[in-house]
């Protein structure tokens, strides 16, 4: 099952050249969630060849313009394009009174359903939960209320071994029981353990996106062993007291928070504007954690 | 004096790869008016490697997406970046509110002021005036208020004949008022006529700005005899029904208005998505206008 993600932007604060806002596409299944939504995110998605039509579900963090100014734009033209089907779209609660009125002064009626849910910034808890993932809420210490997302796979069904159950002649009838994990007793008094027929599926993937937040710590139980985490590092160590009185994150820091998590893999992004070498980030988090990549815009990243 | 308008966006409605939503820079005299504001208009600033704290005026025609979402984003970075210098923004009423909201939610406190002025669709109205230029609004014709605005060069002092004032010897502090055509008659006698030592200054230049409208030449009389008018050109005349219904401008309608209202240059713009090729736009503006020209972006063109 594919579980990836497509950064869109990785700038913090303002655009710098070739660095757009904060915007990723999380690919699960083949099901597309767009997390945050800078300005120019819908640029972005036709640059790199992306069908805004994919997207079903939209995670907002702040509303911090650098995480948000894009979203009226990309659902504008969701219904200009003719978009009929429902976009499902989470965020802090202001969200839905700014993109209504601005829709009001548009005189736009969309003609898809917006189905918006207010997040809360302070409490972690589930707020989304289909076939493939759950979505959990990560609290977060930002300027303002901000939230991050855990995305984490659902267990899959057991692996079924093929030759072996050819070898033995059984049904394909039993097989669905047999992912679910069932022993079989058939009525001719014949027995066919599970454990003969079939292994464990791999273990739940899960991705946790920590847009801006002071790197204290007090989210770590909720990234805890996650498969990647997505932190941001917007600065150096050495702007550490910067860092600090904006709410951010260096790329030290983020290492760290990852070390510590007993975290697979790091991505770093929302990397300052004055950073138009990006390489001292990614060596200063790789000091303390050495599975750490850079959010490159472009770039598809495995979960 | 420099007078000439940089184009940052040329797409209707949504934006399509290399072409952004509407923007234009107007320099009159090394001052700067941005002209509407879409999504991305920041970003092409930084592309073509236009500073952003140049801009001083900003005139938003109406509050489609296309024209105006990316202001938010652009006063966002501005006050990010220390600006401290006032802006000021001409545009409908409900932008401000609009505006506001958002600093609202993002705790934004804008460090420099914003001049905003609401400007009324249904008159034809002064709203600006410096030492360059004057700004009156253009009726304009669409589904929402819409505003044109017309960029008039002022008169300028008249020119010295610099090898004749050297010749008869008279003295630079006169030279201020030859310049504003008065004639001079010396205590000692002498008479020194303007005509002889000036020349009448170019004819003031002028810039009219026509977004969105139905082609009903309700405009006319404003636009009548200016130096270049850019004018919306969202379809070809194949689908004039289609630019009636949606209260826009075939290539052909653009041509003609333009030739009614003897403009000495014709910019075309505002094309639709469907438009991946723009030559035969540019045919049919031609075809009725022979000095069109395409709003291609990174563009200037001298007014």
């Amino acid at each position: 099952m594919k579980f990836e993600v497509t950064i869109l932007g990785s700038s913090s604060a303002t655009p710098v050249y070739n660095r757009n806002p904060t915007a990723q596409l999380l690919n699960c299944n083949e099901k597309f969630y767009l997390i945050d939504c800078g300005e120019g995110t819908q640029q972005q998605l036709i640059r790199y060849g992306i069908k805004a039509s994919k997207i079903d579900y939209v995670f907002i963090s702040h509303l911090h313009g650098d995480h948000y100014f894009g979203l009226i734009g990309l659902l504008s033209s969701m219904h200009l394009n003719g978009r009929v089907k429902p976009i499902v779209i989470f965020g802090p609660q202001p969200l839905l009174e700014i993109l209504e009125l601005q829709f009001k002064y548009s005189e736009t009626v969309i003609r898809y359903p917006i189905e918006f849910t207010a997040v809360e910034a302070d409490t972690s808890v589930k707020i989304f939960e289909n076939n493939d993932l759950t979505v959990e809420t990560i609290i977060l210490n930002h300027r303002i209320p901000c939230t991050g997302y855990q995305f984490k796979q659902k267990k899959r069904l057991r692996k079924l071994i093929i030759d072996k159950l050819e070898e033995d002649n059984i049904p394909h009838e039993y097989f669905p029981l047999l992912k679910r994990g069932i022993d079989l007793n058939l009525p001719d008094g014949r027995v066919f353990l599970n454990k003969d027929y079939t292994l464990d599926s791999d273990a739940p993937k899960s991705y946790c996106y920590c847009s801006d937040t002071l790197a204290d710590g007090t989210y770590m139980e909720q990234i805890k062993g996650c498969t990647m985490l997505y932190h941001e590092s917007t600065f150096l160590q050495e702007m550490l007291d910067r860092a600090n009185q904006t709410h951010h994150t260096t790329a030290l820091q983020a290492g760290q928070i990852a070390a510590e998590a007993g975290v697979e893999k790091l991505l770093i992004g929302h990397f300052s504007s004055r950073y138009k070498v990006l390489q001292p980030l990614l060596e200063e988090a790789l000091s303390v954690f050495e599975h750490t990549e850079l959010a490159i815009e472009g770039n598809t990243y495995t979960i």
